[in-house]
């Protein structure tokens, strides 16, 4: 039997006033004790980005209701975590877990993700680490079909843990609650985006762009990200750390010089 | 026979005026038509971050004699990349290359890395990529020791590409060349940061942090790039965009509701 409540640290990449990261302190005040770190601006699309030429500010901020403390930064999402783990926390974690992010970071999206790059932080060091997105941009975003599923894996985790350098990656389709059927373990698929820059004119006659485009799926596998959110299935996503393509790493060696 | 001369794609993550990128530019001029598409400051620790939120620009810039073509651009090393590819480019390069850093990004410091990062995005979008790190922070840099093996691993990249979807992180130690062993493939080692937020106040009295701290290795494989770098080799790195932890998939099934 623990014999205390379990230490849980909540973080995100769209800021500490949206409406995914308040969801997320609300059901997690129920699992445990909870110290939330999160960027004091949106901070989408920062990937696993550090400060490295500017000095980083916490501060403490109240917010709601809650029971949980709360500090804004001003660095990135991965800033977070490393101020959340070396400075702020009383002790390590039994659990991270960052979004809900308003938007998919399923397939390749997961590579420019700020909300995954804090759970992957987290869970290098040690900390058994869950990202969740829910596929809605809006601001009005209706999480609530989702909660359940979200309570139940990060109950899970909390339980039974995670593999060293692994946290999961959830994405949530935009559903009523009866019509998802069910979390699926699956793998990333294989996508890319296209068409991605358009071009505009300021009224100085320069040239600028704004990042666009549409994400197309190459991967027809039913074993995939992708596959589980069309098909109306919650994605889990084992990610890792290492990112060595250990299977050519033999047939490489004609590189060797000479 | 090849009729055209190689196109080749150069980015960095120190900035397009940076001493490594025009010792990249000059190296590469002698092996193809180049382009360069590079951050117009520097970027370090940007990883995969992509400017979302603000209006990208981009300028023709003219730095030295070589017969390059040059743009820099307001965004990210990922950034370039997409602008590069979208906009800037005649046809698809026949290489990228990235870099040359100032600092290494072996071990986990891949993740953190805007010049590893940016290959790997050339990498998406089917160009094969490589991106080049130096042991030595220094503005005096001397590369003069990697030149010969930069150039040869890039030649034959660009005569035998690359598997798709995987590119090459290679790191060169600080040494004299008679020094250098050679190289070796190798996987990411096992380490972490520790001790990484150095506490400072401010005139007003306020509380602010700097990223600081030391890299701990806790591998010690002979198969990985810290264990090449400190025995005198060039270690290069295959990694992919798949960061899907395939193994874990399995085991992870009791994350299944109910």
């Amino acid at each position: 039997m623990k014999t205390k409540r379990p230490l849980i640290l909540i973080v995100n990449d769209d800021g500490i006033a949206a409406p995914g990261i308040r969801v997320l302190i609300r059901l997690m005040n129920q699992l445990g004790d909870i110290i939330v770190v999160a960027p004091d601006k949106p901070q989408s699309g920062m990937s696993h980005a550090i400060t490295l030429e500017s000095p980083i500010f916490e501060q403490r901020v109240f917010m709601d209701s809650g029971s949980q403390i709360e500090y804004s930064c001003s660095g990135t999402p991965a800033d977070c975590i490393k101020l959340a783990l070396n400075k702020l926390v009383p002790r390590k974690p039994d659990l991270c877990v960052s979004g809900i992010n308003h938007g998919s970071n399923s397939s390749i999206n997961v590579l420019y993700s700020g909300t995954m790059a804090a759970a992957l932080e987290a869970s290098l060091e040690g900390v058994p680490s869950i990202g969740f997105s829910l596929l809605d941009h809006s601001k009005d975003a209706d999480f609530y079909p989702s909660e359940e599923y979200i309570s139940d894996i990060a109950s899970k985790v909390i339980d039974k843990g995670l593999p060293l350098g692994i946290c999961l990656n959830v994405n949530i389709p935009k559903l009523k609650k009866d019509q998802l059927k069910g979390v699926k373990i699956c793998r990333q698929a294989n996508g890319n985006w296209v068409e991605e820059l358009q071009q505009k004119v300021n009224p100085h006659g320069k040239k600028y762009y704004w990042m666009a485009g549409y994400f197309e799926n190459h991967d027809n596998g039913e074993d995939t990200d992708i596959w589980a959110l069309e098909n109306n299935y919650i994605s889990v996503v084992p990610i890792k750390s290492d990112i060595t393509a250990h299977s050519v790493i033999q047939e490489l060696n004609y590189l060797k010089h000479g």
